[in-house]
């Protein structure tokens, strides 16, 4: 098998913290070249932008979109256009609509679009899901509340139009519940707190169900200090299933019964070099669209401006 | 052919204005009951509540909901559950993700579930798309401003969250806009002024394109006295098409090539008892998701409290 050749476009926190290193660990991938207005990495052809990397850099099979979600369409329609797989970081897009098209021009030049779900890669994610089919669900309860300021330090777009707020975490809760959850869910209500000065959500309370009226609630919040919360609660028949850790620990009326290391990234390049090797595309909006939902039918607060 | 025996639930303005008329006037449709909590029509059988109606009312076929965005969803799936085929009032749903349980439920009992955009049935919007198919489309423009006050008085739901305040039209310029275009169209970017007191916006600016690039503006207003503008402008290679008075009247370079009798409602109609002699659903989400997405990516804007 020859090397899927992938070059980063934007190179900041999430892919310094993950990409590079998930790449370097997967077998048919590999790091070669870089798009980034301002950082680089030792060894790796360096491009300002993702038009010039397809103008002048060397040979690439397939893009890692690591940008903002406010300038990633145009980013996987240049290189769509160019012939290469793209790979979406979450959320996909700013909007659910501006997909479809990227979707078309995908499926017309036989390339991979991969829209990543990081999350639900984590390691008890599966063994969740496949606990949860054979048990009668009574009621699922989120709580996924961190420190905006140890984990988005300085990252100003999350706070403007299309930064998604604290759903830019919360996202990652949607994705695995629409994962692990046996029939779709909806949002029925939710409530938004604006500071002041953002566009953007700091914290959320969304109430949602699915056809047979099972009860979920999510409490979103970035306001989170001291202990960190990543945890999805679901009451069976038999019993409470904890999937704590963002997915990472499943634990049943307080047993673990899963638990591994967190492989997520490197989930995600075996998948898209699986996905590449025959063009086909994954593109999975369950997540997104709830977030817009939560939107559209939400109750606006305002609440204290946020500073970084 | 046996007739369609309509109830018609939710009996305020719009049931009143368009909907009575429109079954009266369709051959092939009846209007058998009504389920309204305040509201009735001498002669017809009336019920409190669409349960009431499903218990004890006379046979019936069919449910037209005219109730508010907010409570249609379960009084759908109480209809579908009972056999019935169902029509929407626009919008659809209060958010997109409500609707898959809905359409799994309607093609499962092979029942009607038929999401209706009165506007796409206004007598120049097929001249229009058939015109627009044959020519290089330069820019759109919508503009769509009306008084709230004159055409809305009293309706509190539409200032609730999930009543879509000046989207509430707007998004019938949107059905109109996702049907004459050749291509799927996204937003990229939004402004929405929400009053001070209000959940819903009373006006929006929105930006759209298409995978072309087309350049595609929309100004909602709920503010407009004096004149009204249901307008749709559509700069080509052969000349500037106009589509005004909500669909009505379609014009090129000034000169009027088509314009007729409004027949929304009774088109509407005319169609579910086509959709309902086979029991297929029609039910299109495209404008409901540029409208949620519109929330999720716009910039929100306070303005001056409302009031009615």
């Amino acid at each position: 098998m020859t090397e899927l050749r992938i070059a980063i476009v934007g190179f900041g926190k999430i892919a310094r913290d993950q990409h590079v290193g998930a790449i370097a660990a997967v077998p048919g991938a590999m790091l070669a070249a870089i798009a980034s207005r301002n950082a680089s990495l030792p060894g790796v052809p360096h491009f300002a932008t993702v038009e010039e990397l397809l103008e002048k850099g060397p040979q690439i099979d397939a893009v890692s979109l690591c940008t903002p979600p406010q300038v990633r369409r145009a980013q996987a329609a240049a290189a769509l256009a160019a012939g290469k797989h793209v790979m979406l970081e979450k959320p996909p897009g700013i909007g659910v609509a501006e997909l479809d098209p990227l979707i078309a021009m995908a499926t017309e030049a036989k390339r991979t679009l991969f829209a990543t779900w990081h999350s639900r890669h984590a390691p008890s994610v599966e063994p969740a899901r496949e606990w949860l089919v054979a048990r009668r669900l009574k009621s699922v309860h989120i709580n996924w509340k961190e420190d905006v300021r140890v984990w988005h330090p300085g990252q100003a777009w999350i706070w403007e139009p299309g930064g998604l707020g604290v759903f830019d975490p919360g996202i990652n809760a949607l994705s695995i519940l629409t994962r692990i959850l046996p029939k779709p869910v909806f949002v029925t209500a939710a409530e938004l707190a604006f500071p002041a000065n953002c566009q953007s959500p700091i914290a959320a309370n969304l109430t949602l169900t699915d056809i047979d009226g099972l009860p979920i609630t999510a409490e979103f919040d970035f306001r989170q200090t001291g202990p960190q919360s990543w945890d999805i609660l679901v009451e069976t028949d038999e019993g409470r299933m904890t999937l704590s850790r963002g997915g990472r620990i499943m634990a049943v009326d307080g047993k673990v019964v899963a638990d591994a290391p967190d492989e997520e990234y490197r989930e995600l390049y075996r998948h898209f070099v699986k996905l590449a090797a025959t063009g086909a595309s994954d593109v999975d909006l369950a997540p997104l669209r709830l977030v817009a939902d939560a939107f559209l039918l939400g109750k606006r607060n305002i609440v204290e401006p946020f500073v970084d």
